[in-house]
């Protein structure tokens, strides 16, 4: 008898399947794991058009997925590419993953901490899109810093110096990259199962020895509300510890920019100031607390005094910063630049926006500075776009703080193109400014703890 | 300033549309008038990959629709497309939609009759898919019968004969037929606001004064239980009304084939039985009782009564049997076969299935007997597929019929090929007997009041 090619055969069975798998999740009934496995097996292996998996992410970020069901999706994310094994170390490996903000320069800080209190740190980081930064434009501010390494050269530069921060690798993980592309293009983006699958599976992929979680909460987050986040969090750490892999999240303040510099190359020398010692308001804090968290997870007996005292004593001896230093060398950097952070990148053009009237700043709207930085060059809408590396925003002013009319509220600084304006209003909009002395919101809203709740929790959307 | 291209511009736009649509109706919020009609305004003019479109059927699938929404998206589909414009007519016309079921040949039946009463009736029937029939292949088996008519032939053929049926344009409700093919492989199909809308669309595109809706209960209908047929009946009157069209809506049983006949030349043959005069079970009486109503959309002061009696009088006096074939020779029908029923097309082989215990028939499944069919060629899995117009079934028992060991149950009518062995088998487990005698299912179980709730309603899935 004919028969079809083996392809033509496989395809109606793929169809078949997806349409059963879409029905079924539709009626509320959970996916098995098989099912979900196969799902994203066709899909990599091109058995499945487009259009029928964009139908089953949509049912997805609709009818949410049980803890077991996103478990499986990780899982099959993780066996559609391959493992970098970070492993052969000589001391424990933890990597760090932010929801992602505004003015988010923790990574440059915390990693070379820990790492100066000796342990390794290896961080896949990515790029910005829309209104927040990534770790990945930042570091490439620096002059001759690379972050497009090798899994050799990941494993090389992580034991000689003890941290290492790459970009995102298309070998890991392909099959949460294949979904993601039309994540962004069907406004399935927001779906707790999916964020959770597609950040633990490349952590996963990625194979450190423990994860620390900073999921932001308020304006300028992922998940502005506290109970979305808290729920994103458990999600991510319950489908981290199904496979085994130590997790730790902390919920922080996304409700105004962090620090005062939002922008490549400002952000970096505000990280380097911070490591060379300085107090920044609404960043040391949180840079301290969420490296004990990282030097816990590597040692759970740790206590949170010692932590504490091993990470001033980094910043207080420069071995912080020295670590920092050595570390982008190896990736690198040009050295003269790194010994002079006043020759990074700075912007042509400075403009600086004033108080129209007295009072305290009782918000900074982290969208409108994100934008605004957006606005003249420092991010990108589209991927791919090139960034100005100097250009961003520079706050002068944050929450609680008191004004009078005229005293400076940011800067904007820019390359002087027709976008200018529209970053100054948009800065200008983020301030508010009231007759009430406001309450500052705390730079960290909780800490999950490490004893989770088990069994399948059914998450919504 | 350089520009992108229009069309360029005009995809971002769409695209940045469609995702806000999506978040929208994730979030539980109804979509506005001018959203739908955007939506299926950009997929119509190719402005919307394939893979977005889906997206949102998905999520509409899931969330279900609100009465306005509903009606939105009708009238989207309704402006894709042109309009029949059947009018012009000295006499009111109505049209009639069934939902779809096994040996559903009610059409057959019912249009001459209400014809020969002196109400136009124009009808667009669709082929079969899976296991229900679709009257356009019913009556490709009458050689020579064309179906595929301009709107000319149709507008000239319903004022000479005052009836006529005839394929799907492809001019109306073009949006509707880009939407069903995505639903087709994403498994959406089962969608009550996405059914409704389909079926509304092409009523309304079609353009008669009255439609009758016989919705399907039961297992061999689109809707089984009666809770979703009764939502889906109350949904499309709905969504008729608020466009102006008079409707009613029926349920009726699909618990059990209709009549004995399944099969294209096998059902012509019963339903020119019926309008002969004959009384067949499960069949004439349900026929009467759907034109009854079709005469009292033509003319809402007519009692049941008089209906009846005028109805009775057609095929007493043999006029909705002349009607019939002054109709099916308008449209091409060789005369010759007509003037005989015994010339359409007959299965070189009949297979008698005999009962093999004693007993009452407490069932014949429908699913079974419409994939028997399937299975000897009157019907297709894919569309396309040309059918064996001689071949289905015969039922020779109904529920509630007491068998003798060894009486007949059914005849599989074919030609002999590979699948007939497979069609016996499927007919054979269609019938359950048992020691006690059952409660044969009511043929209509739920006449649907004109007066109808106004005001939206959700319709969920």
């Amino acid at each position: 008898m004919n028969s079809a090619p083996n392809g033509s055969f496989a395809s109606v069975d793929a169809s078949a399947h997806l349409i059963e798998a879409i029905t079924q999740k539709r009626a509320g009934q959970p996916l098995r794991h098989r099912q979900i496995a196969r799902l994203i097996d066709d899909f990599v292996a091109g058995r499945l058009p487009d259009y029928q998996m964009s139908a089953w992410l949509a049912t997805v970020a609709c009818q949410g997925m049980t803890l077991a069901e996103t478990t499986a999706l990780t899982g099959a994310y993780v066996d559609s590419g391959v493992r970098l094994r970070l492993g052969g170390q000589d001391r424990p490996i933890v990597d760090k993953h932010s929801t992602g903000g505004v003015g988010d320069k923790v990574s440059l800080v915390v990693v070379p901490m820990v790492a100066a209190c000796g342990v390794a740190v290896a961080k896949m980081s990515g790029r910005g899109l829309g209104h927040a930064g990534g770790t990945v434009d930042k570091l490439e501010s620096i002059p001759g810093l690379r972050v497009d390494l090798s899994a050799d050269a990941v494993r090389r530069i992580l034991r000689d110096i003890g941290m290492v921060i790459t970009g995102q690798s298309d070998d890991l993980a392909p099959g949460d990259r294949a979904t993601y592309r039309l994540r962004d293009v069907t406004g399935t983006v927001d779906s707790i199962p999916l964020i959770a699958a597609s950040v633990i599976s490349k952590k996963l992929a990625f194979g450190a020895d423990g994860l620390l979680l900073d999921v932001k909460v308020g304006a300028g987050a992922l998940t502005p509300d506290h109970a979305t986040a808290l729920r994103l969090a458990e999600t991510m750490v319950e489908v981290a510890y199904s496979f085994g892999m130590p997790c730790r999240a902390v919920l922080t303040d996304m409700s105004q920019p962090l620090g005062f510099a939002v922008g490549n190359s400002l952000e970096v020398k505000e990280a380097l100031a911070v490591l060379a010692g300085e107090h920044v308001p609404g960043l040391s804090g949180l840079c301290r607390m969420l490296a004990r968290v990282m030097l816990q997870l590597a040692d759970p007996n740790l206590n949170d005094d010692t932590a504490d005292r091993r990470l001033a004593d980094t910043l207080d001896s420069g071995a912080a910063y020295d670590q920092f230093l050595r570390w982008a060398t190896a990736q690198g950097a040009e050295s003269d630049v790194l010994a002079q952070p006043a020759l990074l990148p700075t912007a042509a053009c400075v403009a600086t926006i004033a108080a129209d009237r007295p009072g305290w700043v009782t918000a900074v709207d982290p969208r409108a500075i994100g934008h605004a930085a957006l606005r003249v060059g420092a991010g990108r809408l589209v991927q791919g776009t090139p960034l100005d590396h100097a250009a961003g925003v520079l706050l002068r002013r944050r929450v609680g703080d008191y004004v009078e009319r005229g005293d400076p509220l940011a800067e904007v600084h820019h390359s002087g193109g027709v976008d200018a304006a529209t970053a100054i209003a948009s800065t200008r909009s983020a301030f508010t400014i009231g007759a009430e002395r406001p309450t500052a919101p705390p730079m960290v809203h909780q800490v999950l703890s490490p004893q989770l709740k088990t069994g399948p929790t059914t998450v919504t959307a």
